[in-house]
């Protein structure tokens, strides 16, 4: 996130203290330094600490001379354009002994993001950069046939998106399944050869618990070493980072295929470790890695490049791809094609158009149906009526309400919200506290090792001190634990905690009344809370969306319980019903969605259009509420981690505020033509990620001239590292196109890998066919809301700030969107 | 649409048309003109009639240049500031002679629109202005209450929105249902009076064929009376016009409640009277109506204002109002919540926002409700179980598919996209062919008459020449004629056409398999078709959706049966399934619809989720067929009206384009403190809609100033009106806020409205506070994609270019995305 910001440079110089000119100083010091190159970063001086200072006191029409009064007092040696003889400066920095100049700074230019406390956030390139290489591939796509060949090569993309999703949210379905089969048959077979059939009163629990201590402790340990150690982007949902990357934040590592890999595993050992979470966050985070590797054609992890789509290989249109990805992740883990693509609209996508959204429902629908036929072939059916896909299983009968029970899904909506704001409170103190206090690794899988011990813990207690026996039923399916029962019933509290999460959610949905005591559904709701709780935030690849759904399903269930326990005539009241609503309402409380979560919670259990309403009023109720006392989860998270996002509104604080007030001023330039020393110079001190270019440069400063252009980083280093200069011009110019530049997307070498000028060092860049001709401009003048307006609809990373001369007046990042 | 352009004002001088300058003539001619007042406006003289011409030879830098080469010919005389002595002008042109300066015009600035054949579009100001005065309110609104108070009242207002437009529907739905049911019982009797019971081989219709010619003649020639001479803009669907309007292009009256009574009379009678023509359409327009008139407070039609929802009288607001009502049209029409809101986004909405769609959402929800209750209770049941919400009909077994059927849908995608192009394409040459011969008003209401007539006898000549008889089921419900059939069967034919379109769409897909023959599908499918496509267009208002999916349904259904025939072994094609998919096929390929068309579906329908996979195959089938042929019905009624709506990406013409190559200059400009005559006759002479306005004006000329805002003609008026001049300012200054100006809103006065100056003439106009002080200024090198991006999102009107000082290059508005 130092996008371009030179307000906070400091030029620290090594040896002094004292107010005389910095640059003095260096020329007595050192000979060796060019420092005319320098002359634009030293006319930036410390002095300018605080934003717009250069700026601030100036109104309409003056703004140039503000920044000009600045360099009054810079010696006017500094104040003449690079003029190099080559030989001179070769002679006095022979190639390879200036190496080791790193070692001695003579400016370090520190950016304010870098002292501050805040992590070090990039933004992605969200804007497509329309320079002449880029315009010379319109041109040819401007030819039906390119144009067409390149949509159909996206719809391919987006299909195969659908079905690679689809493929791997199976693979880790059908091995959470299995696996967990055979953990809690092998437990129940244990707690019934430790526990005589016939004991009712009590018995010997030891052997099993601690069966159950290490079948819980071995996956989790694994999966959170796994996470810690190989691949830390992998803890938690993913949802948070993903929405993240989609608004625009470069997230390290969150693509890669290592990345999915080390989830992937990391979810099916917490899931089968019977940790407090779901899948279904991380599916949403496979999509995307699967969306970002497939459309990139290419792999980091394998080092491995395809050589295919490559008109892809940029930010703004691998994007695209990961909401695709995520939508499609998210429909293959709920088997929801609408409320999947919802799902992405509503919390994880920033920028939206018509066409993106309509190949997102298509990647979201294949994904669907590849799970539809892979789980249906693998249960051994012929068509596609696989139930599973009702992944929290199908209501056989519709669910109607009255008039009157609109109040009570009302009053469960707002218990919801209370709920939902509680945990997000009591989670976030609860990472405040482990970020603090354990931030060794082997610390953070001890947690994660002790959560578990003590999910398992306190699933026993329950077990073993509830004694809640229910008489057997016909269902072949389910496997009664019969601890402490007759011969002909099953232990109820066993029958909840012996399988995963997810399953539990779907007996609560659809057990008969009377599955469960009251107790029995209260302690559970109540230690699943606390346990939810301290499970999202560890260093494990888990999603929130299942616990809390269950948590909601509990007490949704209970509270139905308790009211015809009250009053017995309520037995209208359908405790699958009233689960369900419970799950929506917590749902809402913690996630803050609507839109998306109703719609998947009707396809995921076959309800009728007409309980829509049952479920929006609950949901609408749990969030206006939870809205009352904080943020959701995912928001939560990501504040927590200040995570520059770009809200939809600016924030209500720059109402009223004009861009002079927030930009970030002065700015480093570079000059359309200008030498290859001074821009390697400027990127080796300065860790801006955009310089405008200017022109009309009458006198000597380059900060004087007129916007012309804006040039990113990356772009330098790559003219700087395939030596694209004018004086060898015939070299490069008939090859280099834009594809040259997209072939080192995204992992951008960095400066450092560019070998010294050396021979070069007097030669000449010419950005007039690299550089976006067409930057955002707006005035010093504009008000905040509407540039914000701009920046984010264009999802902006630099906004160039100019005078009514044309001449720049500073920058504006992300970041001077959100912390002022 | 003449959003402030110039580029093809041509200064038309009454009496001479030789080269010299036009001034010259004018002093010469009369003393009495002002005639430095209106300097720019002659210095934008007729020599530059092709966009740009004055800046297009020039290239980077030098743009001011190529602006002021224009003006060395203008004579220096012109070239002074206005300096009124106000007694001077005064004298000449004494307060009510100058009244009939309107009968000598000087100057007529005409636009290029006006001299073009396309209509003349307004743009609406979707732009926020930001001035002084909003600023203000903003500044109140900083304190939480005054948000939070503002918040409430439009969730009031989307709940409202909901109610009403739900009511408005159920009363639509309720008349159609009973005059229908009515008048088909009346010729059913007939049918069976004149026709003896015994009579199978023929009788004498000729008596119910009169009466039914009556029956539909009376109520459709009422219906496009009311619609042709009331208001025209009532007739069709609706769909296309509040798509133009949401997408920031004015239709006059569109949202007025005398637009919403003729439609809802149009509507009722147009269905009643056996048009080929649904509802559906008409109710998204109502629920804009409703949206616009409860979110205003007030209503032109009745002219009451009660004093109401002032804070949302601007047009950004409204069209938030508009898109939520829409929805809410939508859903009541259908019972769909979720359809109706994807149905918005899909097909109107041109902008979106998360808080937007959430709104929406509710709206919808509500409207649903509302609907449910009403018809619940009317029909006299006591709980929400009503299934008239699924006005397609529920599916009562769970649609299943296999495999192989999958290719199957796809071919029906594939029939349906090819028929769905032919009907567009048809239908747009009927329409052709009626605007070219059929002008007059009288003759549409015949056409209608015809068109009605035409219906009426196909359907006769069907039911006498085909003989179609069907065992009588137990169905209670069915109204069956016996007409030449056996005691114990109904008359298949006479069934199908013997009730509503909705009503048979329902038949076919419910009836059981075996309820019709083929000739009675296959005629039927035929002659509905073309109905269909006669009938939209007529000056009537109707739908399209519920015919598109009658003729689908039909052939749908029909391919079941033929092949069924043919291979009897296929006895698993349930006919129902696939005139369902059918009807989805035929939407898909004349709407172009694809998500919300499969989620109308499904929830009219209730059909599981699952079914959700085939009907989007058939439906994306449908659709990328079609595409290759034309485009969907609404965006073709669009195109063919010359309505300038903004595409969603700029079109490909454009890639590569600079500003200046599209800009339309010179500009008329207006100084910061102008003088009140010149607005005034610059107002009076010509039809721009937004003036820059410009400072630092050193010379003379206003276009060489430096922009520093923009100001709307509509401002101006009300700046005049209210003679909001610096020189009694201490009258108007303490009172006046930004409601000042909103009160006007939106039958902004004209500038006739104004009185002439008189004493006020050489007052002065001070615009710091009322101008947008941050208009958007784009460079006249930035390229036009980029520019259009900023447009698009921002909902611009007008867009300033500035050359590299911040002069004024020319403007460009929403006409120059899309003409050139």
């Amino acid at each position: 996130m130092e996008d371009a910001k030179a307000s906070l440079i400091s030029l620290d110089e090594e040896t002094t203290d004292d107010d005389e000119p910095v640059v003095t100083k260096v020329t007595k010091k050192s000979l060796l330094t060019p420092k005319t190159i320098l002359a634009d970063v030293i006319n930036n001086d410390a002095r300018t600490t605080s934003t717009g200072v250069g700026v601030g006191n100036n109104n309409s029409g003056t703004l140039t001379r503000g920044i000009d009064n600045d360099d009054d007092d810079v010696p006017a040696l500094l104040d003449h354009t690079p003029s190099y003889s080559g030989n001179a400066i070769n002679g006095n920095l022979p190639g390879n002994d200036r190496d080791n100049a790193d070692s001695e700074p003579i400016f370090r230019v520190r950016s304010r993001t870098a002292a501050s406390s805040t992590p070090n956030y990039e933004s992605l390139d969200y804007e497509v950069c329309e320079n002449t290489l880029f315009q010379e591939e319109q041109r040819k796509s401007l030819t039906e046939r390119f144009s067409l060949r390149k949509d159909i090569i996206r719809w391919i993309i987006f299909i195969q998106i659908g079905i690679i999703t689809a493929l791997i949210a199976c693979t880790i379905d059908i091995i959470i399944e299995e696996l967990s089969e055979l953990k809690y048959l092998f437990l129940m077979n244990s707690v019934e050869s430790n526990v005589p059939k016939s004991d009712i009163t009590g018995g010997d629990l030891v052997v099993p618990f601690l069966y159950w201590i290490l079948l819980s402790v071995l996956p989790v340990a694994f999966g959170a070493a796994m996470v810690t150690y190989i691949e830390p982007i992998t803890a938690g949902s993913g949802i948070p980072q993903v929405k993240s990357y989609l608004n625009g934040v470069k997230i390290p590592r969150i693509v890669r295929i290592k990345t999915l890999a080390v989830k992937a595993i990391g979810v099916i050992t917490s899931v089968v470790g019977g940790l407090a979470g779901g899948k279904e966050g991380p599916m949403i985070h496979a999509g995307a890695v699967v969306a970002a590797g497939i459309s990139q054609g290419k792999s980091t992890t394998f080092v491995k490049d395809f050589r295919v789509f490559k008109a892809f290989r940029d930010d703004h249109e691998k994007r695209d791809f990961v909401l695709g990805g995520g939508a499609a992740g998210v429909s293959a883990a709920f088997g929801a094609p609408i409320g999947g693509m919802l799902f992405s609209l509503e919390e994880a996508a920033s920028f939206w158009n018509q066409n993106l959204i309509w190949r997102t429902l298509v990647a979201s629908i294949i994904s669907v149906f590849t799970l539809n036929i892979v789980l249906s072939t693998y249960h051994g059916l012929n068509d596609f009526t696989f139930t599973g896909l009702f992944n929290l299983g199908k209501f056989d009968q519709p669910l109607k309400f009255d008039y009157f029970e609109l109040p009570i899904f009302m009053l469960l909506g707002v218990t919801g919200g209370l709920l939902g704001a509680a945990w997000n409170s009591l989670n976030t103190k609860i990472n405040g506290f482990r970020k603090r206090y354990i931030p060794w690794k082997f610390g953070k899988v001890c947690e994660a090792v002790v959560v578990a011990m003590l999910g398992v813990t306190l699933a026993c207690m329950m077990i073993y001190f509830i004694n809640d026996c229910r008489p057997l039923g016909n269902d072949p399916t389910i496997h009664p634990v019969q601890l402490f029962c007759e011969d002909n019933e099953y232990n109820a509290v066993a029958a909840l905690w012996f399988q995963t999460p997810e399953a539990t959610v779907r007996s609560l949905f659809h057990d008969p009344p009377g599955s469960h005591k009251i107790l029995t559904l209260a302690m559970f709701a109540l230690v699943y809370y606390v346990l939810s709780c301290a499970t999202f935030g560890l260093n494990v690849s888990l999603g929130v969306f299942i616990p809390t759904a269950l948590v909601g399903a509990a007490w949704g269930r209970l509270l139905a319980m308790v009211t015809f326990y009250l009053f017995p005539e309520t037995e209208f009241l359908h405790p699958g019903k009233y689960a369900l609503i419970g799950a929506a309402a917590n749902l809402g409380g913690v996630l803050r969605m609507t839109i998306s979560l109703s719609v998947i919670l009707m396809e995921t259990t076959g309800v009728e259009t007409s309980f829509f309403f049952p479920l929006i009023i609950a949901l609408i109720s749990a969030k206006w509420v939870g809205d009352y006392f904080n943020e959701g989860i995912y928001d939560t998270q990501i504040e927590v981690n200040h995570v520059p996002m770009l809200p939809w509104e600016p924030l209500p604080q720059y109402k009223g505020l004009r861009a002079r007030e927030i930009l970030s001023s002065p700015v480093v330039c570079i000059k359309l033509r200008d030498s290859a020393h001074y821009i390697y110079n400027v990127l080796k001190k300065c860790d801006h990620n955009g310089f405008p270019v200017v022109d009309d440069v009458k006198g000597v400063r380059r900060s004087e001239g007129r916007v012309c252009g804006i040039v990113l980083r990356s772009q330098l280093i790559v003219i700087l590292l395939k030596s694209l200069y004018v004086e060898n011009s015939h070299f490069w110019l008939p090859n280099t196109t834009i594809q040259t530049f997209r072939d080192v997307y995204p992992r951008y070498p960095s400066i450092k890998s560019v070998r010294k000028l050396d021979d070069k060092i007097n030669y000449t860049v010419d950005l007039a066919m690299f550089m976006n001709p067409s930057p955002v401009r707006v005035n010093a003048h504009d008000s905040v809301p509407r540039i914000f307006q701009i920046f984010r609809a264009l999802g902006l990373r630099h906004m160039l700030v100019i005078n009514n001369e044309n001449r720049i007046a500073g920058i504006i990042t992300r970041r001077d969107f959100i912390y002022k």
